[in-house]
């Protein structure tokens, strides 16, 4: 599908491909990873759901929650500019925005969260939500979750084991304590167990027992609300209210992570914390990436108590940028369209309508091991065997890289990376939902007649999967059965067929 | 001055301003301060130098370096606006904006400083900073001056005294040392020491060795190529490359901070660090608040060999924001403002006659002790004593609290709080500058008449003063002579006399 470039900003495509990947090598750091890195896409334009290249090409977006409104929505571009024009200055001044857009946020949120500071991205956000549980505690310890990713500053890497499973011990942060994520699919604790949300939560409790013994003090237990990088994990209900009791009986607070999965992206509610039920109100929740639908922005909620305690420390919290007009303006315009256009139910909507359509896939395709989601948030878990649960690392790879050759954008994700990751743009829609789905189906089928996968025992496997144990050191980086390694892409794949050409062509 | 407000976007002005307040007091944090807390300030609009209140009320803005080019520069805000129509998303899509913006950038700074991450604060920048220097070394312990401010996240909180001083030693991170500021007025080393540039660097030669002893290891010295938050301080020239040469003798490397002062301010260069001399070239320069006029963007640039370093650890560095298309348009557009309107030119030429008026104004007056700047970044320290350089810190309040009045903005800032700091935006002019100087002409005699200074005896003080030694004791907090606490303001001010009425009225 092709669209006509706007000729009056034309300037967007400026430098031939070639010369742009060049000038990237040259001046950007390398550890600055890009999209399909053997053939990288040039983005020039954006709308809705929708990308384009720069010849035109159009592709369909199912990964960017940052344009949590659509690509480029008239309304945000209009707040924005209109704002910019005229004012644009730091929140030691009074301005109208900044308290209008705290008081609405607030709407959103439990009562007892009603304290805001604003700030300039997830990370800062979650390094802020770490000061004010150490100022409001007193305590120096953090609980976080396995494969959690937190942020890319400093104090955030310490806590991100998604991060810093590859550091030695020696370089890891001694106050940090990692809990055993809340997967039904692939935890400890499976969909078999009795009470995996109990099972879970008594980890921490255990955790919180050992830190006493050596002398540690718990500030704060930390999650993502569902685990987004860790590969799109949704906690059972109850988990979070049992863990927060923990938390709090030891002096701790706890930190609700919602840069990801916030905004009414989960259909049902609004937070993704509230799908553990009324009875769980967060200390602090962190907020990012959809927040400004990609205009540089963040916020830190919390309650009374913790902001007092923070402020009684006498030092000052200044953030140049944080909470600025501009920024306030176009947070606003955010909110009143996902209620203006109903984006929340939306995501209800065709998120389940999205849910529905690769549950038919599971029933088609061996190699989809668990579908799992909530709203425009779902994860697509691809295993070479149901029992084992053998991450289908290279297949996921396969999947995506295929995908974008259909001019399709999905991401997979998760300790494994065999996690199919779709997170699109809320407007998002069924037709949408059925273009991506019929993809994945014709590839799977193509993958799993080149692997020898065939569904015929599928009733037999369903029955053994109900007595699943934990795998035995399956770490999805094998690469036998025709799998071969990208050149240039740093992904293993498998060969090309007859077919992968044509889809290619 | 009265401004007649765009009567289209009166929207501007929505609340009342006491509804506000009292919303700004029950959402935002209050560790957030807000200027003249007794009697904030409502800004709706800005244009240049010039930031307008609810009323039209124009006032004169020394203070803000983040509106660089302007309180919303045009072409900024166009630039802004049109890419924001266009396409706003990650850079794990090739964009132009990107690679020439990087490309622009890097064309300011000496060729060995190539390589450049895009993140969205000065306090990202800052951290980054320390991660580079910390993977590129293998070392742990930063050096940081006296007085420093570098941001606000936990890891810049420890590095900077401007904030920890308030904290115990058991808060403090072992692995930091403070060198003394090189102040050459109120420092260890003074302007009549024959070497302040090695006296200074051996202090920081004296620390390596301590560290050393103690088996620590120098992963970095990070200071602010002229210290802001710290007193507006100028190192002395050569001191930059003293202290490089033993930092990295000792393993370690060297951070500029030009999120202050950077952007061509300084007026002789377009970075600070230049000031020091050709020979001088850090390892890391970290960008921020002028960088996009005001849009959350920053910057850290470093050395291939740095940036290949900190690769080899095989950890991704991923910035949701950072160098998105349209934070790199807006600085795009900065620095083709910068150079259109050559506004470097003008802060060397307009700071210059800043300078000299306020050199004038120290002839006449006592409370002046020292003035220091270069281009558009000047301060002006007051003192009760210019033998003791008593800090008149209470005087100085009052001469920004009467300032505004006069619907001028400046601050004061420095350990004593006693430092007027200009940092206008680079479109000032000598009108400007006469008209700031002339207030506090008028606010100062005032003031010296309320206090009993006379400059009868200035001969013999300032032969007096080549012979000082360094000051006992003095905190600056002292409110006697007149002088007693304003109410609500949480400052020292004079008591008013009949002129201060008369300001006010």
């Amino acid at each position: 599908m092709f669209f006509q470039l706007d000729s009056d900003k034309m300037s967007a495509a400026r430098l031939d491909k070639k010369k742009t990947l060049d000038l990237r090598k040259k001046h950007i750091g390398p550890s600055c990873k890009i999209f399909f890195s053997h053939d990288p896409i040039k983005i020039v334009q954006a709308k809705g759901q929708y990308m384009y290249d720069e010849t035109g090409q159009r592709y369909l977006d199912c990964i960017n929650n940052v344009a949590h409104v659509g690509h480029c929505h008239s309304d945000v571009v209009k707040a924005g500019a209109q704002q910019m024009e005229l004012l644009n200055t730091n929140s030691r001044f009074l301005h109208d925005n900044l308290v209008q857009y705290a008081q609405k946020l607030q709407a959103t949120l439990p009562d007892k969260l009603s304290v805001c500071y604003f700030v300039n991205s997830g990370s800062e956000a979650n390094d802020l939500a770490l000061r004010l549980a150490w100022q409001y505690t007193g305590h120096k310890d953090i609980i976080t979750l396995e494969n959690a990713y937190h942020g890319h500053v400093s104090s955030l890497i310490d806590i991100s084991p998604y991060k810093f499973h590859q550091l030695s011990d020696a370089e890891r942060n001694q106050f940090v304590h990692v809990a055993p994520s809340p997967d039904v699919y692939r935890g400890k604790y499976r969909a078999d167990h009795p009470d995996p949300a109990t099972a879970y939560a008594d980890e921490v409790k255990g955790i919180i027992d050992k830190a006493h013994e050596k002398g540690g003090k718990i500030a704060a237990f930390i999650a993502e609300s569902l685990q987004s990088c860790g590969g799109q994990v949704i906690p059972p209900a109850g988990y979070f209210q049992q863990v927060a009791e923990h938390v709090r009986k030891a002096g701790g607070i706890f930190i609700s992570d919602e840069v990801q999965v916030g905004f009414g992206r989960v259909g049902t509610h609004f937070w993704a914390f509230q799908l553990q039920g009324e009875d769980f109100v967060p200390d602090i929740v962190t907020m990012g990436k959809p927040i400004g639908n990609g205009h540089p922005m963040s916020c830190v909620v919390t309650t009374r108590e913790v902001a007092e305690a923070f402020m009684s420390s006498g030092m000052e919290y200044f953030n140049t940028f944080g909470g600025n007009p501009v920024s306030c303006a176009i947070g606003l315009a955010v909110l009143d369209v996902i209620e203006k256009e109903d984006l929340q139910g939306n995501a209800l909507r065709v998120g389940g309508y999205l849910t529905s359509l690769l549950e038919k896939q599971k029933e088609k395709h061996l190699l989809i091991g668990d579908i799992r989601g909530c709203g425009l948030f779902v994860g697509v878990e691809l295993v070479r065997d149901r029992l084992k649960l053998t991450p289908a690392t290279a297949e996921a790879q396969e999947v995506i890289y295929q995908l974008k050759e259909e001019h399709v954008l999905l991401s997979a994700d998760g300790p494994h990376r065999n996690v199919l990751k779709f997170k699109p743009p809320m407007c998002f829609t069924t037709e949408d939902a059925d273009l991506v789905v019929e993809k994945i189906d014709l590839i799977l089928t193509e993958l799993e007649n080149a692997l020898g996968l065939k569904m015929h025992s599928i009733s037999n496997v369903e029955k053994e999967s109900s007595k699943r144990k934990p795998p035995i050191d399956e770490n999805g980086h094998q690469h036998d059965d025709g799998l071969v390694q990208r050149k240039g892409s740093g992904q293993a794949a498998p060969q090309q067929t007859k077919q992968n050409k044509r889809l290619k062509s």
